[in-house]
């Protein structure tokens, strides 16, 4: 079988990490690359990641028609978006190439939570090109809610689903200093909110429709808050700065709601340098019922590389599956590989051949 | 829709677990019981179970043929053994009536570990019969290996992996302390060895085969190691005890390896009363590799609890599956089933009409 070959539509820090990850893996190339960043135009990507490979050299460019023809590979990794209705006009432009997606749009983890016709359209034109479509990342797309599902399995009811993410923000730059609001005055912070400037984590709706829909939980009610985390001592991190009395980030929190009580409870505060005001970093799932579990992932799962590798690792389960709009909850497991990315492709199912 | 109708095979306290689980669930339903337990012959279920229900009773009968026609149920809940050797003959006549199975057998979690001609045999008769078969549990199952898998989905690159289950015998019964070693001498430990009357785990050459297998390792060893746990205390449960000196339970060990080097890690202390000598029960999993992840669930997961809930929910994964023998690494990830069984099925895929 010929290697699997795996375009990338966004170059920034997420696709720049996918091409690393793939340059050093079995059986599976590097087949195009797609960037509006005009710095990395008709630039070659060994340049551009500082690193040297076997594979012959892919010239960036920000034209889609030249960077990813039909047939010119079997999936292409999506990184450019965060909403499904950004999102929306790439993916349909890639699956009437007949071309699988992955993409780390947060949206398109469950984009049935806030875009329902969007979903629509999306699963209709991944089946009209027999092609299929799954929105995956670190977060949506395993710790907040795969995760939990996962862990459910070995109960025989459930009554309540905590998660929580409590990260450092410090290995971030500018770009998500400013979205979460790092170094903000209160003021600045309220007036952040009401300009949608301060957007925190995406993805609390889309989670908790993953877990309620994957366990059959009924959810009827979604709400979300973001608060500041006020810092009283002066923070500073390679790309931040909060001064004592301004945010250090923001703590956001979700519930979903049955009738009005919380099923489903969501908190994932994120700061810079939460270790300096003794906050320990982790993932945790608290699921009650019975059996109860309780578990905690310290520190959390590192979120840049996280995002790269669920990416990465979720190609041969797009490659594999049915046609259409998929979720987390439709595919096997996930998980890394080691091995050799064509012993994972199932018969028929290539489309770069 | 009719309901998931679910026969189950062996009514020990496992099959009694399931049983008693799936009255409570909706959209599915109890269709016949075999036991070959004289003390259950002919009596119905709900006398056996001390529970009211609103289905018909199930009168319990060591007949298979007659607990369990072709086209009476959708699957077959099988909970008589622990290995596929003994486990085989039961599944190819569950197999040649034309139903899915999904077994608690822990050799069949990864049946080709220990037995790849029956493996083998077992795919054929699936594949035959269009139907598919599951080993499932919550170890083999869960906890020492399809957590391991789901976990390193986030990695770049897997170095290692370290599964542990610090677990406590007290809440078992005569059977497990007897395959356990619980209240043996050294002396009779020994012996025991020899005999095989001690069984320990029975599960890490299937747990380290479906995360080598998983994740692409390659691993070329395997070995096992049981250590008796020596008191230095009386302990006592309440079907067991361990007297200062003797055994209060085996700890079990073992490796995968790649020329020579261990790659998959494992321990699994179980023992009696392992808050008396401060051990703090817990189940670990720890990737090494990029980003490492270091996981830990505590208490451990409730063993018993635990298998009852995997072989239930993983009942409509089952029947949606392609025919053949399958393992927790082709089905989506399992989940808790707190809504209609029925709508978890897919179009043609019931038996039972």
């Amino acid at each position: 079988m010929e290697n699997v070959k795996v375009a990338i539509w966004g170059f920034g820090a997420m696709g720049q990490g996918m091409a690393k990850m793939m340059l050093n893996k079995k059986g599976v190339e590097i087949a195009g690359i797609c960037c509006r960043n005009a710095a990395r135009q008709n630039k070659g990507m060994y340049e551009i990641l500082g690193v040297n490979g076997i594979q012959p050299d892919i010239i960036i460019t920000n034209d889609v028609d030249k960077a990813i023809a039909p047939k010119s590979c079997d999936v292409v990794l999506l990184c450019t978006d965060s909403f499904t209705a950004q999102a929306y006009e790439k993916i349909e432009i890639l699956a009437n190439k007949g071309l699988n997606v992955v993409t780390i749009a947060e949206e398109m983890a469950w984009p049935a939570a806030q875009q329902p016709q969007l979903a629509q359209k999306i699963d209709d034109i991944a089946r009209k090109n027999g092609i299929s479509i799954l929105g995956t990342g670190i977060n949506p797309g395993l710790v907040m809610d795969l995760l939990a599902v996962c862990l459910s399995a070995c109960m025989v009811d459930v009554t309540g689903v905590m998660c929580k993410r409590v990260n450092s923000l410090s290995p971030f730059g500018p770009t998500v200093m400013r979205e979460q609001g790092v170094g903000l005055s209160e003021e600045e912070f309220a007036e952040g909110l009401k300009n949608h400037t301060v957007a925190g984590h995406v993805g609390f709706a889309e989670s908790i429709a993953m877990i309620a829909e994957g366990l059959g939980l009924e959810i009827d009610g979604f709400e979300q808050q973001m608060q500041p985390i006020i810092t009283d001592i002066d923070r500073k991190s390679p790309y931040g700065f909060a001064a004592k009395g301004n945010l250090a980030g923001v703590n956001m929190t979700a519930q979903g709601t049955k009738n009005g009580k919380v099923i489903i409870d969501m908190y994932h505060p994120q700061q810079i340098e939460p270790e300096m005001v003794g906050v320990q970093t982790g993932d945790y799932v608290e699921l009650a019922g019975t059996p109860p579990v309780s578990m905690a992932i310290k520190p959390e799962i590192d979120g840049g590389l996280g995002t790269i590798a669920m990416a990465v690792n979720c190609i041969p389960h797009v490659i594999n599956a049915d046609a259409g709009l998929i979720t987390m909850l439709d595919i096997p497991v996930p998980r890394a590989i080691m091995g050799d990315f064509r012993k994972l492709i199932k018969d028929g199912k290539k489309v770069a051949k």
